[in-house]
């Protein structure tokens, strides 16, 4: 028997894995290779030359010190993202107020290892970003779920009761909604928080691509207990470069400090996304087509007798089919690949490129329902 | 009232932080700004001019993509790792026994997150290295503290006794040790496996540095227990591009993608990764001249009186000091820093250039002790 043998034939079943791992499976959409990808919310737009070549130079400077650790505390990247924060919503924000991880996702585990955690309850308003529950188990947060209404918009006077009885200590408000598409409006949100007795994360990882005023007016209001959370692998077209980030009071930073893994963001990563920051002009000029391209395929949708939800993000949940799995697999075929999130009848599809939506349009006149 | 006070009239005891957390403070090594920095272990060798331009290219050709996100499995970069550690052991691996993440803190916490957490222990033998019970703590497994002998290195009888009565779900082995630099032959390693009821994780952040054979060895004796971990941030010159992975059964890596965050890898850390890895010989070279000047050092520390600890790394634990915390704060007005540890009477110094060790040396001299 070889090695490799000998290690091939130990199953998981063979493993002490945590029994509440048992029989599950790894988070993530299937990566099939098809012409058309409109599946993770990703930006269609590659990043301008300009910024291609600013990151390079910047990481070529960033590697000749490759050997040291990078700055723990990422300062100059909380800087340039507090900068940015600060310009987009007119609220004065400086480094202490800003923290960044590795994808959103990152700081949501952070935050519950710091205020989750056993014996306490995470709670959400579903369906929603389906990270939420996962990153609660992973963190061994007891997961709480709550209802939207039907059309999967979000009852804040009834939400904020199910706050008021249920005492979680961790609240999620995804806004705008992931898989769904609607937003909230600061009034709303602010109602959730006053509801709340212990934190409440606003996921922001769509916000670029809505209207809304974002949370982050509420925060000097409720200091204590709000979170508001940013990714730049949305609007800022950065998925690659694994950047998530947060608006908080410093004190919820040093929280978070205390549970991070030393050296978490490496000096590629604080590199290349402050060059990435340096020309959010031009990333976030893409953000007005897909919000427009956005509008207009929800519309011909409409035309082809489906039913889009309304949305304020960067993709359309669109129903109805009779067999959603069956019609996922449909446009597969056509070389169209969008999301099956789980919803009964209903399938998401990220905004693309002009070419590309045309071509989702076509295959959906042809899809089975 | 401005935003920005508000936001800063809350402290960490207004926060719902977990109990366990209170009075904590954040892991990490003073940060000085002097002349002569040995304290973190970093290679002192900056990376080779071709490592560098081969990283920046790498990233031109990856900066283009950004907007897509990463591959999710790092397959390519954990196939460059599989024939690194291939050569390195000539045990024959492939990418489905090799797994990464952002530095070898998230692999150990991914360890625990999958076979550790509530209700669960881990054992590590102490002192060593002190991110194991922190991360042990971040993920709510219980810790238990086992001794070394007086003279740091480790009895391996009577530490697989104390396994075998503990049953903990898993034991950290650390070989070389931090911060004390002795390394385990692999028949002692074979006997605590053996006596272990759960997972065997072998730390081999240091391994580059020691003659001994890698527990790699042992991989297909224990293929349902044994995990070696490994680091690129030591003797590959990478601390700041923060990779680490480990060694183990397919099933164990299954394992890990349970809980592992999606995308965890960025694309910048995949392709730099991947660059650096093809200049391993150049890097690589530095670990020999290291190992002759760590001789160096210890010999010229006992000469001047002081008791170094026989080391196998890049790095030597010594004593005695009257006052640990004086004498460090004495070495850093000396323009020198080191590392205090928190073992009575001892300091830990990395190896750094020649003349960095000079620097080091000469301050010895007329350090208090």
């Amino acid at each position: 028997m070889t090695a490799g043998e000998a290690l091939e034939g130990v199953t998981l079943d063979d493993l002490p894995l945590r029994e509440d791992l048992r029989g599950s499976s790894p988070y993530g959409a299937p990566q099939i290779d098809v012409p058309i990808r409109l599946n993770t919310n990703e930006n269609p737009y590659p990043p301008p030359a300009a910024l291609v070549a600013d990151v390079t130079e910047a990481v070529r400077e960033a590697a000749a010190n490759l050997h040291r650790y990078p700055d723990r505390n990422a300062i100059a990247l909380r800087r340039d993202l507090a900068a940015y924060l600060s310009a987009a919503t007119e609220v004065g924000l400086s480094e202490r107020e800003v923290w960044a991880a590795n994808g959103s996702n990152e700081i949501l585990q952070q935050i519950l290892q710091a205020f989750g955690g056993p014996g306490r309850t995470a709670l959400g308003f579903e369906p929603s970003y389906s990270m939420h529950p996962i990153i609660a188990a992973g963190t061994r947060t007891e997961w709480l779920p709550a209802p939207r209404r039907g059309d999967f918009s979000l009852d804040a006077a009834r939400a904020a009761e199910i706050i008021a009885e249920r005492r979680p200590s961790v609240v999620f408000v995804t806004s705008p909604n992931n898989p769904t598409g609607g937003s909230l409006p600061l009034s709303d949100v602010d109602e959730l928080v006053r509801s709340a007795p212990g934190i409440v994360v606003v996921d922001e990882a769509y916000a670029e691509f809505s209207s809304r005023p974002s949370a982050i007016h509420l925060l000097r209001e409720h200091p204590a207990k709000l979170i508001v959370s940013r990714t730049m692998s949305k609007a800022f077209a950065f998925a690659g470069g694994r950047v998530g980030y947060l608006a908080a009071a410093p004190a919820v930073v040093d929280a978070l400090q205390l549970v991070r893994l030393p050296y978490h963001l490496s000096v590629l990563t604080q590199t290349a996304a402050r060059a990435a920051l340096r020309h959010a002009d031009a990333t976030l000029a893409s953000v007005a087509k897909l919000a427009a391209e956005r509008d207009r395929v929800a519309e011909a949708l409409l035309g082809l007798g489906f039913t889009p939800v309304p949305s304020d993000a960067n993709f359309i949940l669109f129903g109805s089919f009779a067999d959603a799995p069956a019609s996922w697999k449909s446009y597969v075929d056509k070389g169209v690949l969008i999301r099956d999130v789980g919803i009964e009848g209903h399938l998401r599809v990220s905004i693309g490129t002009p070419e590309e939506n045309d071509a989702f349009l076509e295959a959906s006149k042809e899809v089975g329902r």
